[in-house]
């Protein structure tokens, strides 16, 4: 399940030390090395799988309650106001480990705006509808 | 279960007209109006939870699912390379409604660089420790 040739894999293995803030038998969640902002925490499950196309159970239904409760432990241990999930999905997605991984950043008002916001973009009800319209064909086997 | 004063409960009930790509018993899945990207895509629980905190079952564990099966139909249907999911908990984090929604953003390669990307940070060995340590305590009652 856990892959030698794969980093995420070995430090929820505990084969390559990090900084800990939660463990069960599933997933391993730590301080990220290079962090958006304070107390940035990386959800790892102990199974290898790229990404969350590929997750699975025992993992797959237990990684947004995992995250709901490390944010609060966040919003209560770090006083943060509130916090983002981010899960990356591919090179072009901004994935640079590709072992799945959520991320939870705290956030604390009026510190991080710039963090994670977008210029809202617009589209027409027509592009709206085309583009819906292969969404849904994407749906077919 | 749905809130007559909450847009997104409108819409996941039908009342307001949505260009929806997804739907099913729990969820609907719509185009959101000012995209991030073509094919931007919102998840809405038809219950309402404020956020990730006080989300529960039947949608708690089915949602991560239900994104890794919204971004591969899009890699299908739109052809994208990849795709970030983004679920903003608190004003602080960018929440703008507070009826619990997940975000599946398509990505392709070389056209979206600049979203959802920050100035990595760093921090001593020893404010991770300080930081973990408060997280850790943050998950006693």
């Amino acid at each position: 399940m856990l892959r030698d040739d794969c980093i995420f894999c070995r430090i929820a293995a505990g084969e390559i030390p990090s900084e800990t803030v939660y463990e069960d038998e599933y997933f391993k969640a730590i301080l990220d090395l290079a962090p958006a902002a304070k107390g940035h925490t990386l959800i790892l499950p102990k199974a290898h799988y790229q990404d969350v196309t590929e997750l699975e159970e025992p993992h797959a239904s237990r990684v947004l309650p995992l995250a709901a409760k490390i944010g609060q432990a966040m919003k209560k241990g770090l006083g943060c106001d509130g916090f983002n999930l981010l899960q990356n999905n591919g090179e072009a997605a901004g994935q640079t480990v590709f072992h799945f991984h959520m991320h939870v950043i705290p956030r604390v008002a009026d510190e991080t705006e710039a963090l994670l916001v977008w210029e809202p973009g617009s589209a027409s009800k027509e592009e709206m509808a085309e583009t819906g319209s292969r969404i849904r064909e994407g749906f077919a086997e």
